[in-house]
């Protein structure tokens, strides 16, 4: 399957280094529209740089190999992971339809430009989507939580409080650094609806650090699961990781610690030790590394949209390739 | 050579991996004092655990192997790299001279506990010194930078501006999150003069971030060097990268692309955007990544106290071992 990225940014840089190390896909390159160190990091890892046309004198003017151009890039792939800017993708669809091409959306675009997707959740609906839609970190990590769950209890209602990082670590710009924002009705719990089928609301503040989110859940059940029960069903899942932990600085330290490219852990950390249970409900909180947990999906999705592999093969081989299972397996060792 | 890296903090973990990794030296264990998650990872990652007799139960209540006692693991070594926690050194000191062992202090003991030492400085003064100190992350950065454009040029005088990191990344308190203070005549320009003889006034501020710090020099030279010049000299040096950044993030960043681990960058970056020139005054900033400068020092002073190496091998072994010649390559060129 050949694969490109279109943006290369936060999602494009590790969607693109996912695809090269996969057995069934062959990166094609990925695109730029400046020729700033992004590009020439781009360039050392060994990466094709496909260019808007009118760019390409810029590019070889501060050295910089291209490879064509963007359109270019896209006709001779069988597949586009789109991971350009928010509310971008829209605009870059009518040019995917116009070549034929099949694409991979991020979670910033509007549920309707394609099937919203999450490997545990909906693999095989998105078995010949023209358009695939992976929803945000803290969605797709929602429905790693919720869904398996839901398979064991029945839920009654969720109601999410999100503490979302100002920035990424790398923005220089665009964050505050003094203040709490906040959004009732958010979109996450309406983009879970698009994944799974339950009660939902979602409440997301902002606040100034950059390593992950936070992200915590009120669970109604109709029962009453114990803490330990909820721990064990979300132990037992290859893509959530369940650590004892008091900050997102401990958890990211061991993943520095663990030598992890870029510190990216692909998962969100449930943290045991905050897990409350009380009659029917249940209230825990999970830490979301923003970054990068979309990339298994991401992969997914190309694994789904083509046909490459059944469900659980491909969510096995995602996982190999991006070392989840020892992260998963070294992190509840070190945080048990 | 049989070392051992007694405190397992910031510097004591990157020491201990590069002692790991040396061809000449033999990691025979790391103290710890609490049985937490760095005593996992610790064990994580195959290192000896020497603990207090009278905590040995704790750690083998939390599962965590014990190897022996502090005492016992001191006495197994030839050298002991003193890691612990600032000020402690100065009681630890006590402990070595009793069991006839010489020691490696960090930057954060008072000078009085050892010879000062930067390697590109005065690597054979630590030839048989019973007790080292290898100056701080800010310190060794300034010698770096400093050492060789004396050599170069006629320094009349040096003033330091240092924005210091408010806390290392994993550290959850004792940082300010909303202030910025100072301090006149900071101890570092001191420091500098207990190693190399250049007339030095330095204040530094402290601010609330942790990737690293970053400082400026302004240097009154007998005589006009141009910027191109003190570029060049600096970029010739090993030890110091010389790049065009806007950020401390956008540094951080290329680190973490390039996969290094802990994105530990071992050097001082030179802002090569940051230099004006003006008559005889050159004004530059260096970016200063707290966390692992001193990491190369240490090694080196091991190496110089028990003669194992001359300076230049020992140099090159050390920057062989942490990727130093690689990651100066890629983040010169990736930010070149």
């Amino acid at each position: 399957m050949k694969v490109c990225v279109n943006g290369y940014g936060t999602i494009g840089k590790r969607v693109a280094d996912a695809v090269a190390m996969h057995p069934k896909m062959q990166l094609i390159g990925i695109s730029k529209y400046t020729p700033d160190n992004h590009a020439k990091m781009a360039e050392r890892l060994g990466y094709g740089i496909y260019v808007p046309a009118e760019k390409t004198a810029d590019f070889e003017k501060k050295g910089i190999k291209v490879g064509g151009t963007v359109e270019e890039m896209i006709k001779a792939c069988d597949i586009v992971v789109d991971a350009s800017a928010d509310g971008k993708g829209a605009a870059n669809r009518a040019l995917y339809e116009k070549l034929g091409k099949p694409a991979i959306f991020q979670g910033g675009e509007d549920d309707s430009i394609g099937k919203s997707f999450n490997a545990r959740s909906n693999f095989d609906a998105a078995r010949n989507e023209k358009f695939i839609r992976v929803v945000s970190c803290n969605t797709t990590s929602f429905c790693r939580v919720l869904k398996p769950l839901q398979e064991r209890f029945k839920i009654k209602r969720v109601n999410g409080f999100l503490i979302r990082r100002g920035a990424d670590p790398d923005d220089v710009k665009g964050s505050q650094i003094n203040s709490i924002d906040w959004k009732a009705n958010s979109h996450h719990s309406h983009d879970v609806n698009t994944i799974i089928d339950v009660p939902m609301t979602s409440l997301a503040f902002k606040a100034p650090h950059t390593l992950a989110h936070v992200n915590s859940l009120y669970i109604h059940f109709d029962g009453e699961p114990s803490k330990e029960e909820i721990i064990k069903v979300l132990k037992a899942e290859n893509r959530v990781i369940v650590a004892k932990a008091d900050s997102t600085s401990q958890i990211i330290e061991v993943a520095r610690d663990l030598g992890l490219k870029r510190y990216d852990l692909y998962m969100p950390v449930m943290i045991s030790n905050s897990v409350m249970a009380e009659g029917n409900t249940v209230f825990f909180s999970i830490v979301v590394p923003q970054e990068s947990v979309v990339v298994a999906e991401n992969i997914d999705a190309i694994v789904a949209q083509g046909g490459l592999m059944a469900k659980e093969e491909s969510m096995r081989v995602t996982e190999k390739i991006l070392g989840m299972d020892r992260i998963k397996k070294d992190v509840e060792t070190v945080l048990g």
